[in-house]
């Protein structure tokens, strides 16, 4: 599965396959090197395109140029969604995406994205990075010629605009109601009549009935798509992507051919854009939802019995991928880390947050 | 106020200091430098030691050594409070300690760990690298010829531990607890009698009665103090240190002399050991606690006119130093920022780690 094309891109590409082969570390002695990253994105998409940017940007500066990340828009080499493919066939050294869209090749991918009931964004760092989160993304990777870090995290994403208030479990029976993935399938259910569709047709679709509700990601690119214009109700927390991590992989035998010290900086600068990309989103969709409130837009839990549902169609949605072995550990490692920080995490923070929110409220 | 010695330290010795300034860049094909980090802490002390070599680590590796960062643990070349006198000498390289413990230096630095009634570890990030906090960072630290970044973090600290039950607010009156810092200025506002004393010899001083309560850090390292065998009653929320980052900081003049390669290594690999020490706390403090609940220690929450005592306290002790324009901005900026982005936090995770804790719990 030799097929990689790495070097026809580099400042290498005077010299044959074997050539550089032999290079004696270290390499950026000898020559530098352009890695081409496709990804799943539009160029310039907000906040997303920032965590591109910021790996890119680290890795080039970090390695003095030894290692330049070129990073492509989707469509400019290969389609967004064809990234894995370019990837693991060698056709491009490089893609950043959301791992879940590849849960065709594997269930186990959506993981490290996320997945309903799953983690937030703090529990996914800590299950990442310090309860061995980090090590199963690189076994899963390996079996498809990857090494993959996350690099990137949207944060909680919202439960979604509707048009009507959902008053239980019941009103979402044959609702209208776009959200992609493993949190679609759990949507359907409650009997929910789900949709997928690109972002540009949202609005559109809301417009004119086709669409009773739909889930985009959060405050801040829910005001740029105007969501708030067509949906008077919107719930904050939903329940289907409750923190959504981005990734970066990279072509493995690329990856083993690497200097250590690069192989350093693309795992260090995918760790620090992970952090810079999550701090992004939480400071934009703060203030964005303080607009949308000030908007007129109607802010909404959903009521017990719905978060029920919910649990119950994604708990059958998970279950139905168990007889994988690999989806299995990685599952239980996820919930056995959940379950293992979330009593501190709502003891601490969780008693402290509210508890300061409300005096200072009283303090002003 | 060029008394650096750094040169003595490193491969470039030989070579006389204005030789050494006009070297062009790239330094690295030239020589390797090491840089001498001395610390705050003893080595090894669990999860702190651990973001000193994390942070250690990946600046030697990415830079194939040709900044090696040397750290020592305090005693070893300064003691640990000494450790900001020694960098800004240039007696040291750089620091790796907890900024709070140089508000007499200037107040401000507090806000660069933790202040009373503060920013979670969450927020913090969110601040830090999406709201401006690092550049306010590099400000305060120009001040004193310092490149500072936050490389470490410890999470929520806990409310402490108690021999006996906290009732109200007026059973602080006169009670002997150990509490550092500006929590502990607030806290003697309550009528405590605020006692600050070494990790050391806690364990004793509740033993004897000389302590009717103490703080230290968390479950992990709490229960290594063996608190649990000396107070029963375990409050997780405290108000005094809701996320205590940890910092490095470069000789300023030695920072820039480095090269735009070797800046960025040190500050994307604060990013990352940030990020990783975050997850490392809390990865560990989660079974920390559930063996405590596990041990029989009682574990309770401070009722309402508590925290509103905790709340007044913390605001007059940071009143008092207002008249600060620096500490003033910066506060004002942490405070914005927490108020602008705890609100979708709250909506979003908090509703639905509730939600979800609740449903998976009846799921069981």
């Amino acid at each position: 599965m030799d097929r990689r094309s790495f070097l026809k891109t580099t400042a290498l590409g005077g010299t044959s396959a074997a050539a550089a082969a032999t290079l004696a570390a270290p390499a950026y002695a000898q020559g530098k090197r352009t890695l081409t990253m496709v990804t799943t994105w539009p160029r310039g998409l907000a906040g997303v395109w920032d965590s591109v940017e910021r790996f890119a940007t680290s890795v080039t500066e970090m390695t003095d140029g030894q290692l330049t990340i070129e990073p492509k828009a989707a469509g400019e080499l290969v389609g967004g969604l064809e990234v894995f493919d370019a990837v693991t066939s060698g056709q491009a050294d490089m893609y950043h995406g959301a791992d879940y869209y590849f849960t065709g090749q594997h269930p186990a991918w959506a993981y490290f994205t996320t997945v309903p009931f799953g983690m937030t964004a703090p529990e996914m760092m800590t299950w990442y990075y310090g309860m061995g989160g980090m090590q199963m993304h690189h076994e899963l990777g390996e079996i498809f010629g990857l090494k993959s870090f996350i690099a990137g995290q949207t944060g909680g994403q919202g439960g979604g605009w509707f048009r009507k208030e959902m008053k239980s479990a019941a009103d979402f029976q044959g609702l209208k109601f776009r959200m992609p993935g493993l949190g679609g399938e759990a949507l359907g259910k409650l009997g929910a009549s789900v949709v997928t569709m690109a972002g540009g047709e949202i609005y559109q679709a809301l417009s004119t009935g086709a669409l009773d509700g739909t889930e985009w990601i959060g405050p801040w690119s829910d005001e740029k798509l105007g969501l708030q214009e067509v949906c008077d109700f919107y719930y904050p927390a939903g329940f289907h992507e409750p923190g959504a991590a981005l990734s970066v992989a990279t072509n493995l035998e690329l990856f083993n051919e690497l200097t250590p010290g690069q192989q350093k900086a693309i795992e260090v600068a995918a760790g620090d854009a992970h952090q810079h990309n999550y701090s992004l989103f939480m400071a934009n969709n703060g203030p964005a939802l303080e607009r949308l409130i000030s908007g007129g837009s109607q802010i909404m839990t959903f009521p017990d019995d719905v978060w029920d549902a919910f649990g119950a169609g994604s708990k059958e949605v998970l279950d139905g991928y168990m007889d994988d072995t690999m989806f299995a550990d990685i599952r239980n490692s996820a919930e056995a880390a959940m379950t293992a920080t979330s009593g501190w995490a709502g003891r601490s923070d969780g008693v402290y947050t509210a508890q300061r929110d409300r005096v200072l409220a009283n303090l002003k």
